[in-house]
């Protein structure tokens, strides 16, 4: 069985998308060929304009429309407080809280030693000019809870606790609403290690 | 947290896709904005370019790249069998088994009363016309086995019957590889009712 050309290119292109398979990448491709020619438009432009209007942000590296992105702009935005995340796409996450109010660094990545991955692919040179720069008071760190995450934690810890500064993480532990019986050991390792006192 | 607006307008359009949600559709757009200018040319323009040089083959409904499609123009394949499914993507997964040689019809669908689709909607009147032009043995109906696909080839029997023609629908049975244990009771009832004698 072979595709049109057209069509069989379009998979191939749907299928470098993170978790896409050759499958699901069909599946886009018919649905797009039973959309209208305009509906085509607007995504094969969306992607066509996507970096056109898009920078990164000179201080956090967060991608913004400005030299400066929406955070580090903000003058309400507390400067003392800067939290770590892999990626931009962590923030919306972070800010859906509305218990932070500090300034980002985005590091664009973690380590990943099997991918020849190393800090020196990371924006950390950035992160250590804006520490010597400004007055900061807190780093939290935001990676993920993961391997990757934890062992580039690890070395962010390293690098900075020389540095006198307060250093945090985000605590591990019961997700909320979740169940004990099906939480993982170290899941509950954390939850015991992290356990707070009533007062 | 506001994306920029060509990261906000190409989540919306990724959203649109089967099965993916804004957080998916963020995904694909972070992905995006960590490729190439290139990477990006390559996939806006497959989805640009994707009805350009593609047509429905005026036999079966197939996509094609010609008035008719790689089948319909294949003077190697069985005329008088035809196999009718929903979609075109439905062909690979039978073209797979290499145990069938006719033609296939390609009904664009499955009767949704829920939303309107009724039996006008499909492509009918080209497959009667099919009929009533050539010698047809018989008609394999293998809409898929949920009820859509059983409401819709009941539908067809019920239209077809009259005209006199072989019609079968695929087996519905136990899956190779499935386990009795997991087998959902429709499936147990169709495989016992479908039971064959050992000869």
């Amino acid at each position: 069985m072979s595709y049109p050309h057209s069509v069989k290119n379009l998979i191939a292109e749907f299928s470098k998308l993170p978790g896409i398979g050759p499958r699901t990448a069909a599946r886009f491709a018919f649905n797009l060929l039973r959309r209208s020619e305009n509906d085509l438009k607007l995504l094969g432009n969306a992607i066509l304009d996507l970096k056109k209007k898009t920078r990164i942000c000179k201080n956090c590296f967060n991608i913004s429309e400005n030299e400066l992105c929406e955070f580090c702009s903000n003058p309400k935005r507390d400067r003392g407080v800067i939290c770590i995340v892999e990626e931009a796409m962590n923030i919306p996450a972070i800010e859906n809280t509305k218990q932070f109010n500090g300034l980002y660094h985005i590091l664009g990545g973690v380590i990943r030693p099997n991918e020849g991955i190393g800090p020196n692919d990371l924006n950390i040179k950035g992160l250590l000019q804006r520490i010597k720069n400004g007055k900061i008071n807190e780093i939290i760190i935001a990676t993920n809870p993961n391997t990757e995450g934890e062992t580039t934690a690890l070395y962010l810890v390293k690098i900075l606790k020389p540095l006198n500064l307060k250093i945090t993480r985000l605590a591990r532990g019961l997700a909320t609403g979740s169940d004990l019986e099906y939480a993982d050991e170290m899941t509950i390792s954390s939850a015991l290690a992290g356990r707070r006192e009533y007062r």
